[in-house]
């Protein structure tokens, strides 16, 4: 998600420690007690302005929720959004997908969420995308035997690209949507891309793909 | 595939003994000394009245093509159409998807191909989709190790039912289109029902699909 600089971004997101964690090194197996209790970490990859990771925290209370991504800017309106709910469950944080293992012990991660990344359509761009197979390493570490992750976009080239690269990496497809919104799926959060491009008709594909034991 | 049933359209099968193969429990392991060569052999199950079969046949000269399907009127269309072609490297075969291992040996067919196969779109019909799992350990036996099945359909329910289905089964997912025709893949030959549903701006989905060792 690309957004224009904010000012004085960074010093919101400093100014609410209770919300956004800037030594997210130092939380690394000890996400539960930040929390301040025993439910499960699930978090979101590129989480762009928080209303998928707020609504989802607003529906499943007995759920810990992550919002990560690495632009300060967007961080900072996800922050908002957050304050605004009042919730407790949710945490922010400013980092880079490629180096979630700093971040998280092994198995830490219940279940993950990739939302309308960027589909860096170019072939010499495959690196760069979010389901490209260096990611996936880096969320199977952090992710239990057998966890998931669970991913919407609406751009069919990297839609056929991750689902190729979910299999070859050896995950398997649970589930597949092509076409979520005219579906009978139930308890859809949408984010704000989902709304926008939803509402002009677009496609939103879906998967819940899942790591091998 | 469903046609009304033509007159007379055994008789026209029973005629062309060149080109149908009536008596299939012999051909098993003898598919190249029917073809009168040692090309690859590829089959497609739910032939139809065969345009997809008599394109292929006439695109790759060196592959000896099999259309299948289970309706003596559908199949006796397909045969109008190899016998108009007057290629040498098509067969049509009057067996049922489910009874493949008596017609093939193991690893006899190089490639199969599904296309626009009936979606049983009810849950309880599940088990008569080509794709269920109980056909694709058929297809398993008679396709070498990582043997591949090509996927063409129009139908959302039932492609997102086999991208699922091939995976759970531990098939990896090659590639997949999510609109082959606005696509850059090449040489597409099309189907009777995809000249017309795609004509009526209709979606058409592809996957290849394959076997593990």
């Amino acid at each position: 998600m690309r957004v224009r600089k904010r000012k004085g971004a960074m010093e919101h997101l400093e100014n609410h420690p209770e919300y956004v964690i800037l030594e997210p090194e130092k939380a690394k197996g000890y996400w539960q007690d930040i929390f301040g209790n025993s439910n499960p970490v699930h978090i979101e990859v590129g989480s762009g302005k928080g209303a998928f990771i707020t609504g989802m925290a607003a529906q499943n209370p007995d759920i810990n929720y992550i919002g990560i991504d690495i632009q300060v800017s967007v961080l900072s309106y996800a922050l908002d959004k957050v304050l605004e709910s009042g919730l407790s469950n949710i945490k922010l944080l400013l980092v880079d997908g490629s180096s979630l293992t700093n971040y998280f012990e092994n198995g830490e991660v219940g279940l993950m969420y990739l939302n309308f990344s960027d589909p860096w359509p170019k072939t010499r761009h495959e690196k760069r995308r979010l389901t490209y197979k260096s990611f996936l390493e880096t969320y199977q570490q952090i992710l239990p035997p057998r966890g998931e992750i669970h991913f919407k976009t609406d751009n069919r080239g990297l839609f056929e690209y991750s689902l190729s690269s979910f299999s070859q990496y050896g995950m398997i497809l649970k589930k597949v949507w092509l076409d979520l919104h005219a579906s009978d799926y139930e308890g859809n959060v949408m984010t704000e891309y989902e709304k926008k491009f939803s509402s002009k008709g677009q496609v939103i594909y879906r998967v819940e793909a899942q790591f091998k034991d």
